[in-house]
């Protein structure tokens, strides 16, 4: 099959979350940022910002604000990647004009933000680092805005661990977890013609990956469950209940 | 400086909304599919879907509900990509369980929607394939749920054309709208270092943006305006204002 070297980048992504030290050259991080920019835009508004953290103390600070995850502060790079409204907001306010939104404009935001942000990564990937994205960086975001002194009408959506992957010694307990990547959802379970499947038939494929997800687990060492299990036990408890209560005091309208 | 074809890819990137009329092979497609697929996803939810048009009728009606924008039926494929939580649901629901969701759940899948799009672009787009998303397709969503059949808990987001380019003929009036890209934000008014920067420093940036951006309007045979005014006209007034009443409706909890 006709493939690209692109495409075989985009295949071999796995989650990285043990990197060495080597930090991300300033010369690859401004390529990868360009590369980001170059993402659709919707109507050009381009509602995102990148906040790099070199300073230390920070990056310990957001580590631990992220349930101390170890990788916030030991990957080559870090950034919060945010959805941005407040260069909108500044025009229309120089223009003394009003500043009028509903959920299209937080939604626009957080889609644009997430489209360089996955453009980004792909540019650091073909580059030759892993990367992890951090949704714990919702845990505690008016911390996050302290810190960096976020302004209204910004909005952190998730953190981004870059870095060269530190790989397992030869001999050590866990070279597999390095090497597999989870499997996804059948094709057929998320790609549909013409008409969305019926609830029989979702269920059909999710119970094909239960089997493969529960393989994969035990590959790892893991205890083997299905996909159904976990996603059960994440959605019956709600999880960031303050969330929209945030956003909202940041300016974001939900309505 | 070290680059890669990937980087290339991204960097090349323009919006095609002129096609010829080759279809996109199903070979071709799949390979998106599973390079979207492979885009980072919070927790393993895939809170994603993508549907395909292959019925002719359905393309003429979409393209009608997306303001009549031809490309929607010209171009060699026509995609709904929608954020998806119906499996989730399914799988509490069998398991007499409730679903429990806030506003981060439908961020969640949002963002993971977002990811597997941009993944889905830039394999089409490494294949020489031309895209174009359609945020119009919000206009008119009951309307699309009721043509694909999109049950509760799925949420359309945005459509996307694929298709080979179709490029202006020797002599034709337009060729330059075929070649320049529309120029982004400089870099420092969209990724910082450590904090957000002051108010000034961003209507800086937005000013120096201002005079290129003019240009290129002007290089286009448009008449020549600031993104400032652009972005000025386009916040001053609401836009899709039953957005967040029609994702509610759908189950969305965006509280």
């Amino acid at each position: 099959m006709t493939t690209t070297q692109t495409i075989q980048t985009l295949l071999s992504h796995r989650t990285v979350r043990r990197f060495t030290d080597q930090p991300v050259p300033d010369a690859h991080i401004q390529l990868a940022i360009e590369a980001g920019q170059r993402a659709s835009t919707s109507s050009a508004v381009q509602a995102y910002s990148m906040i790099r953290l070199t300073d230390r103390a920070k990056r310990q600070t957001l580590a631990e604000l992220c349930g101390n995850q170890k990788q916030v502060e030991k990957a080559g790079a870090f950034f919060v990647i945010c959805a941005d409204t407040r260069r909108h907001r500044l025009i229309t306010e120089r223009a003394d004009a009003p500043y009028n939104a509903a959920l299209e404009a937080f939604m626009v935001a957080v889609i644009d933000a997430s489209l360089f942000a996955q453009n980004v990564v792909v540019a650091f990937e073909s580059l030759g680092y892993g990367i992890c994205y951090i949704g714990a960086l919702r845990n505690q975001l008016p911390a996050v805005d302290e810190l960096l002194s976020i302004p209204h009408g910004v909005y952190p959506l998730f953190g981004l661990c870059v870095g060269m992957e530190q790989r397992s010694e030869a001999g050590a307990s866990d070279p597999i977890i390095d090497t597999i990547p989870r499997p996804r959802l059948p094709k057929q379970a998320v790609s549909f013609d013409n008409r969305y499947p019926s609830d029989a038939e979702v269920l059909g494929f999710i119970d094909q990956y239960n089997v493969q997800y529960a393989s994969y687990l035990e590959a790892r060492g893991a205890t083997p469950r299905g996909w159904s299990d976990a996603i059960g036990t994440k959605f019956t408890n709600v999880s960031r209940p303050d969330l929209a209560t945030y956003y909202q005091s940041k300016g974001a309208c939900l309505e």
